[in-house]
């Protein structure tokens, strides 16, 4: 009868502190709420050492939302993005530049590859018109973590400029901006940091984003108005999702109480391990090999079973209180499991059982 | 020691009970929450009798937000919106179509008048590339109401498409799909239907929506794109914020329970004639004529001794519990109070008599 635990990659299982702090209806003109704002844009500016060189900007709306809107603010009209695509994300990060008819370029990796610093630098070399690249630091359609620091490097070597879609890695993976060069770096509450969906943010060059007037094809996306406004006022341009952000502030102290980001590292590693162990005893594969798995979702092959159905699987686990997700892939039949979340070892063991009951109940062990 | 009462436009004070419906984490995938959004979505409809010609669309981020994705979406690439302005909300929603790079002309009327039907009428005589006309149902800048009916009589007689900002009218005052001719209304969870911030919809015509394909600006905002996909999947194309659709949810069972928008109504219009009453004898008048003013926020103009700053009105009235609104006027010192929120006269009596109280304390009585 307790609610179920999501084995998701967000919206996620968030603590009960989290959750009371929307319990208070705060006045957007407010000034406590304007320092709420402020407190959470230095934390979220201070877990990558950004300070010196960069600012944070938030953003109503999903994550996705956070990704249009940098680059449709620091891309100028006339740039041109080269995406790095290895699943799901990176489509839509070239699908939005397409849509708000900027140029844009597709650099394409097979789903179970990381992106490869050396095919981007032959293809920075070929296109001179490409002035930014874009990539995704942890590819959620499989669980695959891309070489951030190598290929944050050869952008910088070859004067290009970089933006990260760091969604579902920020908080919990290491970054680091006084040694890792990028203009915009984007994530939202509700993953890592364990707060709950409606915003999202970036983490913004200054010297980049003050440059970048005039540049965003939306009115509601301009992350170069957005700052400016909230220097000026210490006030959100448009209404702030208030809980959404009182609830990430709550999530924030967790997460310092916690032990910030190697905390949070530890426990995601040990979750994902228990689950890939726990699984691998049930014969369910990861799709992943473990040197490029990230642990924050593990994709697995779908049981061999000729009558396997995601849906009877997400049925009888959810049953007995857990959320799996279902795979994003389309040439093999996968499902994805979340390490991420207000959980720990304890709710891994008992999902692995979950998984493990169902099976024997569905008769595909 | 309690909570500040927000006598703003939203976001506003709300009940416990809407609160509390946030205290659950939904996966994003699940039935049961598909179930949520279905069930918010057919209750928006029916609020304006909508079902037989019209869908209900949702969309993350604020209410501008979905002002810009209703314009974007509806709103074809060679098309040209004529806006009536008579407020900040008017303008806002003229700069939206300027940034998205669309033809957009104004119609303009001074802050204390209506948008007036004849020189609607006059104007698209004249203007035959206009194919939209933007209106702002309550225009919160002043609390001023705009003669919907009429005005939308001249655009359905034109043979023009209509597209209302009914923010802080929905729910509250009444609008009538049947006999209402528009292509989209456009409102959010956080004003008269006293939901919490972070999402906003819009009511739009089915066969409008169906043939805008391929009009939107933005990935982000395409409303075709995302009624297609809730059509298809029953869920959202990105993250939803589902704690605040689940209080909205709450605000709806509310809403249904108070008596709907007629309860609502009389609710607002008791608020709002107390306030009035109350402040007169304080010798505070408001700013409009009451035969334009709608029961949702007035402005009122400020005492005239000559040390006022609306801060130190603000912070004396705040101590003692409630948050007034600043004014949004740049010929006319004024402030602003809001009559929405889950609020009666009991609260209003206790504002009036700290607002007194203030004015007492500051020596401005």
């Amino acid at each position: 009868m307790r609610e179920p635990i999501l084995l998701t990659p967000g919206p996620l299982t968030t603590s009960l502190k989290t959750k009371t702090a929307m319990l208070t209806d705060w006045g957007s003109w407010d000034r406590g709420f304007n320092d709420l704002t402020a407190g959470v844009c230095t934390d979220l500016l201070d877990i990558v050492h950004g300070a010196e060189t960069h600012v944070c900007v938030p953003l109503q709306g999903s994550g996705t939302f956070a990704v249009e809107a940098a680059i449709g603010t620091l891309l100028p009209r006339h740039g041109k993005l080269l995406v790095l695509v290895n699943g799901a994300y990176g489509k839509r990060m070239a699908r939005a530049v397409e849509v708000m008819g900027r140029q844009v370029a597709i650099l394409e990796s097979a789903e179970d590859q990381p992106s490869d610093p050396q095919q981007l630098a032959a293809r920075l070399a070929q296109d001179p018109a490409i002035t930014h690249v874009g990539i995704i630091h942890c590819e959620t359609s499989t669980g695959i973590l891309n070489p951030l620091a190598e290929l944050a490097d050869v952008v910088a070597r070859m004067g290009r400029k970089l933006i990260i879609d760091s969604m579902s890695a920020f908080g919990a993976l290491p970054i680091d901006a006084r040694s890792l060069p990028f203009d915009a770096l984007i994530a939202s509450a509700n993953k890592c940091l364990e707060g709950v969906p409606g915003m999202g943010f970036v983490i913004a060059r200054k010297s980049a984003l003050v440059e970048s007037r005039g540049n965003s094809h939306s009115l509601s996306m301009d992350l170069h108005d957005q700052y400016v406004y909230m220097q000026k006022t210490g006030q959100w341009r448009f209404t702030p999702p208030t809980h959404v952000i009182a609830a990430l502030r709550a999530a924030l102290d967790q997460y310092h109480e916690e032990g910030g980001q190697p905390a949070r590292l530890a426990r995601y590693t040990a979750n994902c391990n228990m689950l890939v162990e726990g699984l691998r005893r049930l014969e369910l594969k990861p799709f992943l090999d473990p040197a490029v798995q990230a642990p924050i979702i593990v994709t697995f092959h779908a049981p061999a079973h000729p009558d396997y159905h995601f849906h009877s699987l997400y049925e009888a686990v959810r049953e007995k209180g857990f959320v799996l997700y279902p795979g994003k892939l389309t040439q093999v039949e996968t499902f994805r499991v979340g390490c991420i979340g207000a959980i720990n070892e304890a709710e891994i063991g008992q999902a692995v059982a979950a998984i493990g009951e169902g099976l024997h109940q569905l008769g595909w062990l």
